[in-house]
């Protein structure tokens, strides 16, 4: 279905601007026209359309780090030092299915689609099960197989992951044009010099590449210090590996060594601010990233350490936290923030997979907000009301490579009233098995 | 009317407790029975009765600390430095009608009731607009119209906002038992020692107290030092007033000797994670404050520099920001945050008018969350969803003084189509008149 979306503002992050009573034509999955709205007969015959009168038009929103199957352990230890938290956590993920990893995923897709995130790059086992779920509701993705075995139901050794890691690779990159498979060694603390290697030229091979953790706590980088003489990122550098990672989760404490090589390798920094927080790992230093040209995509993180997979909350945390760290309120800007969240993560997909720019002749991704409720009132500033004002509850359309899959409370590629039963009893049983254990 | 309330769970923040399908009964705007749900037979005839069943009933939520009417200028100077944005706010305020006032704090008073939020503590000018929209409203308020000039339409002098004060005082202290008058000097570096003592003493006289910002800024307690060789909570106790000072907004630049006299005084610290580090002020070291016994209360401040009057958000941004500067996840919890939010303001309002705990023979004040959301779903700790998971739009029933005020998505005591449109064709004659002159 070609679609005309007229919104009374559209932002474009790339440049910064808005434009007044705007119109985005969507031919074929793709964007053909973005700009001032024209005469009304200008409107396409034959495509659908949709006026909104108080519509805020932005680009669908990526969420660049999850373990998404990990909403089903949403609240289970909450305010324990990070050593209980992993230990419960770990206590209770081998117990968890295939068919649990499936559900756990159809239900933080749905939160995602809901609060206007058109895409997530994960790294998480069982991703057979979370490859079909995005199949079928039609989301956008990186996976990477986490490789890797704490925890993991999935395997019992680094090969059987490997292999699983493969297979999934095999089976799914590229499945319509919006789901891309990576490889996930979990990180360099987890993962030894020759497993690193091994997966690195294994996805130099296949044309894809690695999604790791680096630097996420102080404690890792002494380990490394210790072990290597080197902090993690020199070590990955050290072992011929840091050119294949793609994706940097977390970069809380670096050097500038460190970012030094994270620049010259194009690395992305996935940065989960709520995450990072909560656990108490440290606040990354994302200005100085960004004054440093270094790319820093935002995400939530899994949800057993957020507990939302809510962008706009994430985008408003990340404006705040720095300012009040920094003592300065001119330290990130709106737009350097909602640019985390859209385009700055283009770099994690395929060429022309997402733009989060709303240009002309790139894939149609797009997120609509309502501004018409009282926290929303009066519009003075639309990018403002974008980092601070907005809640989820307020997208009122996401549409993916030009399809709506959620409408006004609808969701349109998956039926909600299963999803969430589904979730809530494979929750139970999780809870009853590790109890009893 | 008389209310027979049934919720999956009941919170009471005051003993941290939940309980697994408890049920509510009020009459006469109090409650006369909380706790688990008795035979179906119990239901009183006559009383409405509602069931959520997968519904969460928490205390009805207080906002500390607010500036009501400055949701017209919500998003209006953004990413600025402190003297920028004052400058920018005072250019606009003098612009301020009486009508645009009662406009705004409409606009608010929505907004805070679609959140669940059943009172604020307020320090601003055209309290009379104010104090109207809260009669009107049912919502439950301490007024402290603020004693100060810059940017004040309503008064060319001291002498001029004191009496209007004090006759704000006269016409609307007691009135439905929900709306109380204090005093709002605005703060040690804006009102001199006399106008201090001569608040001071009139607020005594009156049985009512202050209001007041203290140790906000590091640039504040610097010159008092200077002035006094004082700082502000010191000069505060010197001059005698400190005892009538009962809401202390900020205090986010503290000395022991500080936090000494506002243990020793009582004084009720209305904190304000979410403005603290959007103006760049710094972080309130509320974990401290708690230890030390000190009453710590939860605000918003005004929408100029929130710019939400959302305290879910703010809860969770509280309960994140300290777990990040300490590193350490321990160091607040989630029921400490609740607490902030609802029974640790008691001691703003006269005694008996509002408790925060939801136990019998206390007014029914009351918000019912509903959990069935794909953000909320599974349910393991419903605790950790309030702090951590819940948004406002889960908000399904605002209850003050036994009266239902909001349900799914109505205004029963406002017309929110008419408050939204006033409130920006106020903003927008605002927006001209400034840039005209």
């Amino acid at each position: 279905m070609d679609l005309v979306i007229d919104g009374r503002w559209i932002y474009y992050p790339l440049s910064g601007e808005v434009i007044n009573n705007g119109r985005i034509v969507i031919e074929e999955k793709k964007i053909i026209y973005s700009g001032p709205r024209g005469k009304e007969s200008d409107k396409k015959a034959g495509h659908e359309y949709y006026n909104f009168e108080k519509g805020l038009v932005i680009p669908g929103l990526i969420n660049a780090h999850t373990h998404i199957p990990m909403t089903l352990q949403r609240g289970i230890s909450e305010n324990k030092s990070l050593q209980t938290w992993l230990q419960h956590i770990w206590s209770i993920e081998p117990n968890l299915l295939p068919e649990d990893a499936y559900w756990g995923t159809m239900l933080g897709i749905a939160e995602m689609l809901a609060g206007g995130t058109i895409g997530f790059n994960d790294q998480y086992f069982y991703s057979d099960q979370i490859a079909r779920a995005i199949h079928e509701t039609g989301i956008k993705a990186v996976l990477a197989p986490s490789i890797f075995f704490a925890g993991n139901p999935e395997s019992n050794s680094m090969e059987e992951a490997f292999k699983h890691a493969k297979n999934v690779h095999d089976k799914w990159n590229g499945n319509n044009n919006r789901l891309y498979v990576a490889f996930g060694p979990h990180a360099p603390y987890t993962v030894g010099k020759e497993w690193f290697q091994t997966i690195a030229n294994e996805a130099r091979d296949r044309g894809t590449n690695i999604h790791t953790h680096l630097n996420e706590t102080e404690y890792e980088v002494n380990e490394s210090q210790k072990t290597h003489s080197l902090r993690p990122i020199e070590w990955m550098d050290k072992i011929g590996v840091l050119e294949t990672i793609n994706s940097a989760a977390h970069c809380v404490h670096l050097s500038q060594a460190e970012r030094d090589l994270l620049k010259k390798y194009r690395v992305n920094v996935l940065h989960c601010p709520k995450s990072n927080a909560k656990i108490g790992t440290g606040i990354a230093d994302t200005p100085r990233l960004l004054k440093e040209n270094i790319n820093v995509c935002l995400a939530t993180d899994g949800q057993a350490s957020n507990n939302k997979l809510d962008m706009f909350e994430e985008m408003s945390f990340e404006a705040l936290i720095h300012k009040a760290v920094y003592k300065d309120p001119t330290v990130v800007t709106s737009t350097e923030v909602v640019r985390m969240a859209t385009c700055n993560a283009q770099t994690l997909f395929p060429k022309n997979c997402y733009s989060g720019t709303l240009l002309e002749n790139t894939r149609a991704d797009l997120t609509v907000l309502d501004l018409d409720s009282p926290g929303t009132t009066p519009v003075i500033d639309p990018v403002s009301h974008l980092c601070y004002a907005i809640g989820r509850e307020q997208v009122v359309m996401t549409i993916i490579d030009g399809s709506i899959v959620y409408q006004n409370g609808k969701f349109l590629t998956l039926d909600i009233t299963k999803v969430k039963n589904e979730a809530q009893r494979v929750t139970n049983r999780l809870l009853e098995t590790t109890s009893s254990d």
